[in-house]
């Protein structure tokens, strides 16, 4: 609440409400309409009590499902009050879809340091929907800009221990639950994943480093052994390129910056956050809450209303595939 | 030779003797009128005696500068005689360069893995450059494309031996390398320099990956102490984006790929490599010889096309700045 969530929200809106999968946001409706009037952004408001009264609104306003109060934020500055009530929505949002009251679920920002001094236990937002979609959730984050997908084998650990922690089990387990996602909730019947290397010119026949030869060949080998249309490893520097990105559905990448460096510095604003591999559709925007920006109407609801759309879309797919 | 090196240099001669610094080719001339016929590439040659007098010629056609026999080639097939002619032009360029008849050296793409048939004994050709440059020669290695450039901490190791290597020194030395070269190459008064962080979102703190701390910050502050405009550890996948690569001169980063990765993703064909620390102006395209389309009429010359270019650039900054 203290970030530039909520202005996002409503400035997302006003682009979405008549081309997009209709949605509802989880939230204080006060402390909204509050923000919306400081901010003077011109998004009309309506409560509801129940998911499904927001596809009848959609098109006339933001439908606002308002079942907690917030308590009082002051932007930029994050407390462990409103905290709690972050961490409700998000349990809100996961039992209404688990429960088949809504398709997917879009996650604004969270200020993760604030969630950890009110009590919040697990190491980012992606593992909290991993306890929350229970025991068969196997999270893999994947991020998407227009043309590329990519997934990183290791998320929120140091470099040096993404490289210990590295495996032919791990890349394969990414793999497939990346493959099986590509299929059911984007519809490409035959996925092809790129493998990346991990060193310069994937280690160039080992002359710089053995990880290819001794852990991702292998995982290429047992993939390949499944029937899934799996490749690599090649090297992570040409992995990107225009015509490169055109030739592959997603690339599973050795370390997060070796993923995100590429998405990034294509598409800041409009990069999307998806999980994978969870009972239910995720989708999140690709940035931070932006304390710095929140309130001055200067953050930019690109990469929201990128993550509205897939989740959108991965929503009509995914019912098309379990019809 | 065997590659596409010929080719390009053929090409990119039509786009640019009308506005280009004018440059002379190293070669084979029989070699090179053979492929032009072949090719049907409508490029004029001549031959010089010696570097001077490519500026009289160069608006109506290419100089060549032919003091050897390469022997016959075949597209594809590089053979360790033509690799001893490969090793010689390179010396000869060096020389006339160190002897003030040309202004900076051009180097096409080698094929590494012939040379070392023919008894060639560096890990690569900037090292072999070092080499050539004498003892006072620090080869860093810089890349460049419209908006960008990059210098990579390490270079042709692998990713766990670049971690070990990270040093304090190592990263203070090639920072000011990288600093007194934008000034007198690039005439740059006072560059800004943006370190990169190692770890996922520059390690976070310490959560995620201690050589932030223990590392990069020491070596920032040394070389704020000297004076230079240094400043970092950045998040390494937020700092190639559109906005972030406006704020810097140039991005110092810890291993290959940080560096590479964003540079070819963002621009394939028109990155530069340059090799700044030596006693020579050296440029290079940024990609490799490319035999599998060679003598196919496929290859790009705008790599090349920009090593021209950006080698003259360079070469009048550094006459200014010795002036």
């Amino acid at each position: 609440p203290a970030g530039i969530g909520t202005e996002i929200t409503l400035t997302a809106w006003q682009s979405s409400h008549d081309t997009c999968t209709p949605y509802f946001l989880i939230d204080d409706f006060n402390r909204v309409e509050k923000v919306r009037n400081d901010l003077n952004i011109d998004t009309p408001l309506c409560v509801i009590e129940t998911p499904s009264e927001s596809v009848e609104v959609f098109n006339d306003s933001l439908p606002v499902l308002s079942r907690l109060r917030s308590g009082e934020t002051v932007f930029g500055q994050p407390n462990t009050q409103t905290a709690l009530s972050v961490i409700s929505s998000i349990e809100t949002a996961v039992q209404l879809t688990l429960a088949g009251e809504a398709s997917g679920v879009v996650t604004n920002p969270i200020q993760k340091s604030i969630l950890y001094k009110a009590g919040f236990e697990f190491p980012g937002h992606t593992e909290f929907l991993g306890a929350l979609g229970g025991g068969d959730s196997c999270p893999v984050m994947m991020l998407a800009c227009e043309g590329l997908r990519v997934v990183p084998i290791s998320v929120h650990v140091g470099l040096r221990q993404a490289l210990d922690e590295l495996s032919i089990d791990l890349i394969a387990k990414q793999s497939r639950v990346t493959w099986q996602a590509l299929r059911r909730d984007f519809s490409i019947d035959n996925p092809k994943l790129a493998i990346a290397g991990l060193n310069p010119h994937a280690g160039e026949d080992g002359a710089m480093g053995l990880e290819e030869s001794d852990i991702i060949l292998p995982a290429i080998e047992v993939l390949r052994a499944e029937g899934l249309d799996v490749s690599g490893p090649y090297p992570p520097d040409t992995l990107f390129t225009e015509r490169t990105r055109t030739r592959y559905d997603a690339a599973i990448c050795m370390y997060h910056d070796q993923a995100l460096i590429p998405i990034k510095t294509l598409d800041f604003d409009g990069g999307v956050n998806i999980t994978l591999g969870l009972p239910f559709i995720r989708t999140s925007p690709d940035h931070g809450t932006a304390l710095e920006i929140a309130g001055k109407g200067e953050a930019s609801p690109r990469s929201l209303l990128s993550a509205l759309r897939i989740a959108g879309e991965m929503a009509e797919c995914r019912a098309r595939s379990s019809e």
